[in-house]
């Protein structure tokens, strides 16, 4: 099979807001009038953002999965993609299920795949996302102010639970296992939480790399410090069942959590609340920013926890 | 070096146009009103795309170019791009030479650099690139008619003529070797010609798999046929001096030329021509547009030249 029988096979799926989609040089597109674009790109690479073990449907779903997270972190409505898909060999059982996974997620959304590349070479995938976001009401990481809650959707750390299974360091029960693997493999991107977060949170981020590391982006961008409560952040029945080290190992420094992070005053707790509701997600409060500077985390009872813990750097 | 240190001392510039660049979750900025965002996505492995011996400047360079090229075929105006890049190991010689050649290309055509990833793995580059084309006005695959006259920018197979002395095939004096390894590293992507060609030609496509199987794609997607002058084809005083048969296969099939291919109907002969004088870049006839599908390659007296060459794909 040629390269451009693959694309027409697998990847040649009928466009109908664009202009023009996969088959040409370009993709043509516009976003409404009074909207910014918001683009986000993401290469995953076998080993560092999945493993081998991994199933094709569920690898094109979090392929996705982890640029539509950006996209929510910007308070974006998701429009369209580009893939391009570095393969060793044309493998149609990969291809079929890749696709599918990929397919499902973008339908999930009513979005397009409105062009890329295809070639062989190494396993690489890097999907470039496009949404679109009213002009000014963009979710910034810069945005956070001294007095603001920090808030988390959803609960942390389950990834990171998985993938120490996956590398020998504990053992879980079957049905443990499946759920945070599926966690770990199968993101669910915060798309509609961060639209309804727009005007309501004050900064925002999405949680890939961890939370002390991603939670330290907004800081420096925002030039706040922050108060983190660690046992506040919510946490799965699986990982709550784990000893404490590994609780506090996998919610502050997991990685691969795509949920949101943002921070609101408090006069918007009500307005966080309502927003969390509408878009069916749990949103928790972990700590407050603050004007001092550095990042300060405690237990339930204020006392300092020490935390020389970094967030997860490809390069580190 | 962590990846956040890596993207902030090689690849965050300063961007004007963009209401945010790179540093957050997504790039935000906007085609002008009444403009279309054209969008390109390539992705380069080494041993597909360039060779472990290409200077990493010229690398750079290329990367972008082949965008920037697809950009062109369209018509449109470049804005801004995003990088994502895999790399074995940070590697600060290479990473200063990549984002040079890199900054260069872009500043020449005004263009940001407003997002992306960095990761290691094996050696990929993906580049996504934006553009802006009025409404209605983006050249097509699909526009060319019976009748039209087939033309081509600047010269053909030089890149193919170097990548032959690469391979071993063939030996050439140092001066020309250099001539044609400068055109295979450093393609000059024909931006301006792309937009002077709006409104004038019927429909366009960039070079990068081989003459005869782009204008394949043109053919199939116009739902047309093609008679093709082999011996109009453009080429250097390098490549005039080769063989016959290299001649033919460097012209016909030879890949990474990164020249357009475009038609008109004839009444815009002189049009075409004007469009090529104001870009700067020199435009030739090769051929014609039938209504009888099929591509039929031609030599000087019309007759028919076997030509069982297809056009380069990855996996064939």
């Amino acid at each position: 099979m040629g390269e451009f029988d693959l694309i027409a096979e697998y990847f040649s799926w009928p466009v109908q807001r664009a202009t023009l989609g996969v088959g040409d040089d370009c993709a043509l597109f516009a976003p409404a009038a009074g909207q910014h674009l918001a683009v986000s790109s993401d290469m995953l690479v076998e080993g560092r953002h999945f493993l081998s073990t991994v199933a094709p449907e569920r690898l094109g779903h979090k392929a996705l999965a982890v640029n539509l997270s950006d996209l929510a972190a910007c308070g974006a409505r998701p429009l369209a993609f580009t893939l391009a898909l570095a393969l060793p060999k044309v493998d149609r059982d990969f291809l079929r299920g890749f696709a599918l996974g990929l397919h499902r997620l973008a339908s999930a959304y009513g979005i397009e795949l409105v062009g890329g590349d295809t070639t062989a070479g190494p396993l690489n995938i890097c999907i470039t996302a496009f949404g679109e976001v009213p002009v000014g009401q963009a979710l910034l990481r810069r945005g956070a102010r001294a007095g603001d809650r920090l808030w988390v959707s959803g609960t942390l750390g389950d990834a990171r639970l998985a993938l120490e299974v996956f590398r020998g360091t504990l053992v879980l029960p079957g049905a443990d296992f499946e759920t945070v693997r599926l966690a770990m493999e199968t993101p669910q991107p915060r798309v509609a939480l961060g639209q309804t977060l727009r005007g309501v949170a004050s900064s925002a981020i999405d949680l890939s790399d961890g939370l002390l590391g991603d939670l330290q982006h907004v800081l420096k961008a925002s030039g706040t410090g922050a108060t983190l409560d660690r046992d506040a952040i919510p946490r799965s029945a699986v990982l709550a069942r784990q000893s404490a080290a590994w609780q506090q190992t996998c919610v502050l420094a997991g990685g691969d959590d795509y949920e949101l992070l943002f921070t609101a005053p408090p006069a918007h707790d009500d307005a966080v609340r309502t927003a969390g509701a509408a878009a069916g997600v749990a949103v928790t409060p972990i700590g407050s920013i603050d004007a001092r500077p550095g990042l300060r985390v405690v237990d339930a009872q204020g006392r300092p926890v020490l935390a020389e813990l970094r967030g997860f750097d490809h390069f580190a």
